[in-house]
């Protein structure tokens, strides 16, 4: 599949505070697309897209540098890349309001995340029911043909392609009906509950940046086999958090070492906490190293940012000339 | 009232086929407008509103054109006003959209000029939805503190009030809460057929730059009292579609002599016809000639949307980049 792929976009939401859950789960891919793609991988901070719900006016232009900063850290290579704001380039929300005039409102109306959301609020903002419109806009203005996204945006990517389709059936054929890109392997990090899947939200997460003996205290807690009582129990790596834990961290002679010693009550559970924080650290080390380079020199981070607004306008522009032509505007005359 | 205005928005829906009803219920006194308030007298021809319901992509940008060329031949003076295209700015839209996010469903989804539209589709367009939102990104971009309406409008303009109110209430007192401007004195004008209100969709209209063979044809069938079947009996203005026609446009007194001659039975009701028609083209022939004479000049018009746009674009941007920071997106850093 990534053979094929010509242009990927994916949307990074504005917040400096990633975990592991996203770093195992889709920033290392994404890291991977960019060494394929080149700048052809657009990364976009999504800021207009974090308005839609409440938020704190005064962190979110930091929660955004903050997002910048921390996949650079994570090895996301503004040097191949392209990673930027979304404000940056406001065609995107022109693109929308076209978008918005081409898409019912059952449309939105029946979106799983809409529903979900709406269900849980007295007042629904308008924002939540047009947020997949903008999508499609980010992704389509720049004709990309593949996004990487969760289960959970299959529905949202599918609304992309029918607006692709009906615009270039009404109009002219401007857009791509880009494909979503679920990686069939990336894992799903569980929350260090052992519960839900980690997650902000749920506040079951270790972060890429947190502070190592936070990170231990954390990971203290992890559930272990609940069958295991004593040390001298015999326990089941599947039934304990500990060990899925491990399995995407540790080489896997080790996670088999391991779990064969755990099930003849060989090793306490203590000491592969340990060894899994010893793991987790070696991951997050050299991240949270290169984060403090980058907070010592935040001129990098801005030139990346500029340098990526810099980089995608044009194409931006360019798609929305193409298509405030085919949907029969005045043009100005120079 | 008028002597409060500092900053007048109004929209111009971009159609060519302008009707008298439009000229004497609404544009006759924009250019009073213009000539109290000058370059605050801002008229912005709204194509961008245009493509919420279906329209012809092929027609849109002559409409556009053509809207622009009969309000000056009206009589809107661009030496004065300004007057643009709402797509040359598109910083409307990204206004839109921060307003979008700000606003509940529940206020779009109440709106009765919405409810009446949905009620007759079968496929509702989200453009619908949300045309108050972009109305209001419109009138609000320029801060404009009255907006002349008519009274189908007034929730719209009531629904902007509440945008400005809680945008600046939840971030940043940005936005005055412009009133809606309801000409007391504004005519209402009736179709040719005595029944409705003069409007393009009923088909009811004397268009300002039709045929005057077609206009005279035209008044020949507005309605008459139909109590009055013979040329001696006596009939009643008051139930006369034509002395209502008059009454607009010709001097009162001569108003007055023909309503008694006519209550009289001493006029016929096709003398009456033939005075109408001539009142009528005494105030359509200066438009009809100087829209002649725009048609052979059309740089004229051009002239006059980029330098509107040009003017008006600086406000917009400056509104839009203190909306940004008020909200707290990361600004770029040059």
């Amino acid at each position: 599949m990534i053979f094929s792929m010509k242009r990927v976009f994916s949307g990074i939401q504005p917040s400096g505070e990633i975990h592991i859950g996203n770093y195992l789960g889709a920033i290392r891919n994404w890291i991977k697309l960019g060494e394929k793609l080149g700048r052809d991988a657009i990364f976009c901070i999504v800021d207009y897209h974090a308005i839609t719900v409440p938020y704190d006016p005064e962190a979110l232009a930091k929660r955004t540098f903050e997002a910048a900063l921390v996949n650079i850290a994570a090895g996301l290579d503004p040097e191949k890349v392209t990673l930027f704001v979304q404000s940056h380039v406001p065609e995107h929300t022109e693109l929308a309001w076209v978008f918005t005039t081409q898409t019912p409102v059952g449309d939105l109306t029946r979106m799983t995340q809409y529903k979900d959301k709406a269900a849980r609020q007295v007042s629904v903002g308008a924002g939540l029911l047009m947020y997949p419109v903008l999508q499609a806009a980010d992704i389509l203005i720049y004709k990309a043909d593949t996004v990487p996204v969760g289960e959970d945006q299959l529905q949202h990517i599918e609304l992309t392609r029918e607006i692709a389709r009906r615009f270039n059936g009404r109009f002219k054929e401007i857009f791509p009906e880009p494909q979503a890109f679920v990686d069939p392997n990336a894992p799903r990090i569980p929350g260090i509950d052992g519960k839900a899947k980690m997650s902000k939200s749920v506040g079951n997460t270790i972060g890429l940046l947190e502070d190592p003996k936070q990170i231990w205290e954390k990971i203290r807690t992890i559930p272990d086999d609940p069958a295991r009582i004593r040390l001298s129990d015999p326990g089941e790596p599947e039934r304990s958090t500990v060990f899925t834990f491990l399995k995407y961290v540790a080489p896997p002679g080790m996670v088999q070492a391991l779990a064969e010693e755990y099930r003849q009550a060989g090793v306490g559970t203590l000491v592969i906490k340990r060894i899994l924080f010893q793991e987790i650290m070696k991951i997050l080390e050299p991240i949270q190293a290169r984060a403090a380079e980058l907070r010592r020199d935040p001129d990098y981070v801005w030139d990346v940012l500029m340098e990526g607004a810099k980089r995608v306008r044009p194409i931006a522009q360019a798609t929305m000339e193409e298509v405030r032509q085919a949907i029969g505007l005045l043009r100005p005359r120079s």
